[in-house]
């Protein structure tokens, strides 16, 4: 059989590239200063609008949802929770529904024995900085299937064609549950062998240094992140490792640590199995029950000419907008974008555990989720927590995420949620890593799990939710 | 860490009550005494009733759904299903729905070096025969929960207590998905030291019994099977296997083959990914859209005073029954029961790919699925498929079953379905082997699966559909 040395060979392929920065092509500050130029090219207007002006868009008071006048894309609609799991065991919440399953896919090459990805700057309205580096192909499936004709994206048919042998990674990941009902995408990454141009907007770059773009605030967007959050370098027993010497760089770093805890599979806090029985128990004891409702009647919720929003004024707002991007030639639309409230924090805390980094995961439960819990961060929540200490208390191991000291830390930066459905949301994502001083033993809806572990879970559907797989994206093996 | 050789002494001990036949408590002609004698003894009286004259029953047809006056246990709805799969693109069908996660368990003890599985014959109103072999416990979560109070299941407490280090299996598995609207079960398998005694209707029978028991007609049940089904016996390299000897007993027979198939991991027609990259393009090709409607208001259905049944008297009915079961003191209740108005036939081809035997599996769609497709077995459906030849032809494979010879037949017998919700439903469960004169070519929708892959994907909840795992639970590897 061909296919182990096969699998071995796309695992050794994408660790070579995670472990390369050096880019003959396009050095990590091209890549910034290109990125920057085309930010500052671009001409983004994005104006408020009431949902009444919206064109092809409109609040449908009988259907009680924001809706597109195709019924296409996706849509706003209201939605009655009732749960066992957290403070709030019932409340109503608008969401976005858009159940068609989108590509986010990279085309890869192999360029003197490293592999590259093809990643565009992409302008989307809702991000901070309008252009950030996105995926080759963003498409939905009207697009690629082509149902409604139009103009076929860039690179379609390299993915619709794709032969078995040149998927390197084919998977259906979740997106925010908080904000979407059971969204799921095919994150897809392809190599293709033959000559291909890169386009304009778009350049080869490695995995390395995605990865270290991410150090950046952003710079990459969320569907980059996704995508790349899925592959894997590879599954080794400790003696096989040494023994190979896969890695072969300097063994103190922290770098080296993470992806010891990547490769190695006979050292873990529980074993696989174990992590099954523990999410197994968290399905079985938190309930989720929800219900479509008019956004009409959404209890604690109040409808303006322009805005959906809470009446606290916490969580986010559905808002109306008229887009328009470009210098001489314009193009603008109006669609709707949920707006964010407040910032979020993502943190991993991480821990050696018996010669080996665990990651603190906590069984999550979210309105959308589609199985009840996913495997979310040690901490996952909005920034009006971080304002005072009762509050920050709420909110398990937040305080320790906050109180980290700078040796500790070692990713903390801004990355943007998708600027197609959201208003210049962005989450602060942290990792810090702590000593002994920090007990082992967790609240029962948490545990550690290797990084190892963590992406096995990743390959399988609604496991791991876009806030953990964020995180796990943003882990550098390489300084 | 301990947990790798607690893992691997878990599977060893799986493994070898699977290969001991011989048990010195109850031997196999004594089970099967055991269980005509207590379906002698029973005395079960099933009368249809009108759905008016149901205690604590009613179709309210306001709700449009057959519901308990509690509002607990299951109701039977309507659904109305809209796919893109298969030959019919949509329909309504009445559905079970019984959003409870129920506990199906096993306890099990060491005597002598071998793990013994508590065993009950258990009398279920829907049952061919009354009294089958069930796990040590079924119950829902409402009864080992005890929100509504009444009476422990037997040996509950061991599982409410059961530690980390008793659990040796905890799962989250489907049922059918054509009968259940998302219905999951937990099936946990614990192993207890302490003394415990078997209480009238209970015994101690070796893994290997169980799966002997299932070459005959319906003495195990469906909950035995399901749980049993997700037993891993090991993971090993075609070397490591052949070093380590793991297994001792004659190398030709197709017994060995089985367990060679389960336990290799590294000999195999597709890797591990590139199963999961085929999952990914079936469940983004074929779409699933269910919305609830009246039982009343049921397309093709009719309802009359005690059955809902479809126009051409297919698929299945549903009925009013007054149950009453004992001899001097009886307990009797009424439930609505759904029955079936054909036999079903599960079957898996099977074939040897490159040494190791492959199992022929489909993508199959049904309208209670919990995630648009499971995996199946290479036939599942219903029995009026065999009467005529051009019928036969609509069903992939289907030919190949029917017309294997005797030599190619590993196993044939009928199953049941769960006796608590079906009314006398079997199934027809076949796995035959066949030779190089069948392509491995297979249509888009089917692909190759080794035991030891299977085994891997049924850990995870939703990914193999109950009639899989039957089958799976039927493999026995020693004659």
């Amino acid at each position: 059989m061909h296919y182990i040395s096969h699998q071995k060979d796309i695992e050794l392929l994408f660790l070579k590239s995670a472990l390369t920065l050096d880019n003959p092509f396009n050095n990590t500050e091209e890549i910034l200063d290109w990125v920057q130029k085309r930010n500052e090219e671009v001409s983004v207007d994005i104006k408020r609008i009431p949902f009444d002006a919206m064109n092809s868009w409109r609040l449908d008071k009988k259907k009680g949802a924001v809706v597109h006048s195709s019924n296409k894309f996706f849509s706003i609609q209201g939605l009655e929770v009732v749960t066992n799991y957290g403070h709030r065991k019932t409340w109503d919440q608008p969401i976005i529904n858009q159940p068609e399953i989108g590509y986010l896919g990279f085309i890869t090459k192999i360029f003197n024995g490293v592999l590259y990805f093809l990643v565009q700057t992409k302008i989307e309205p809702g991000n901070v900085n309008y252009v950030q580096l996105s995926p080759t192909i963003q498409a939905t499936k009207s697009n690629y299937t082509q149902v409604h004709g139009g103009k076929t994206p860039n690179y379609l048919e390299h993915f619709v064609n794709a032969t078995k042998d040149e998927i390197l990674l084919d998977q259906l990941q979740s997106e925010q549950g908080a904000r979407f009902l059971k969204k799921r995408n095919r994150n897809i990454i392809i190599k293709v062998d033959k000559e291909i141009e890169p386009l304009k907007d778009f350049k080869w770059l490695t995995l390395g240094q995605i990865k270290h773009l991410m150090k950046k605030d952003n710079i990459i967007n969320m569907d980059t992140r996704t995508v790349i959050s899925g592959i894997s370098f590879g599954d080794y027993s400790r003696r096989t490792l040494n023994f190979h010497n896969v890695m072969n760089f300097e063994s103190t770093s922290v770098e080296n640590e993470l992806l010891t805890s990547a490769l190695v599979n006979d050292q873990s806090f529980l074993s696989f199995n174990q992590i099954i029985y523990w999410l197994t128990a968290q399905k079985v004891k938190y309930e989720l029950s929800i219900k479509n409702k008019s956004l009409m009647d959404l209890k604690d919720w109040t409808i303006s000419d322009s805005t959906i929003e809470h009446k606290d004024n916490r969580f986010f707002k559905v808002i109306g907008v008229n887009v328009e991007i470009g210098n001489r030639e314009v193009t603008s639309w109006h669609q709707p974008l949920v707006e964010p409230c407040d910032e979020g924090v993502c943190a991993f805390i991480i821990k050696e555990i018996e010669g080996v980094l665990h990651f603190l995961v906590q069984a999550k439960l979210e309105a959308g989720n589609f199985d009840i819990v996913e495997i979310a961060p040690t901490v996952q929540c909005s920034s009006v927590y971080l304002e005072k200490e009762e509050q920050q208390l709420k909110i398990p191991f937040l305080k320790e995420v906050l109180n980290a000291k700078q040796e500790q830390v070692i990713f903390d930066t801004l990355q943007s949620e998708e600027g197609g459905r959201f208003y210049r949301e962005q989450n602060r994502n942290i990792i810090i890593k702590l000593g002994d001083d920090f007990s082992i033993e967790v609240p029962e809806n948490f545990t550690w799990l290797t990084l190892n572990q963590l992406k096995k879970f990743i390959v399988f559907n609604n496991y791991v939710n876009i806030q953990a797989r964020s995180l796990v994206a943003a882990l550098s093996y390489k300084n």
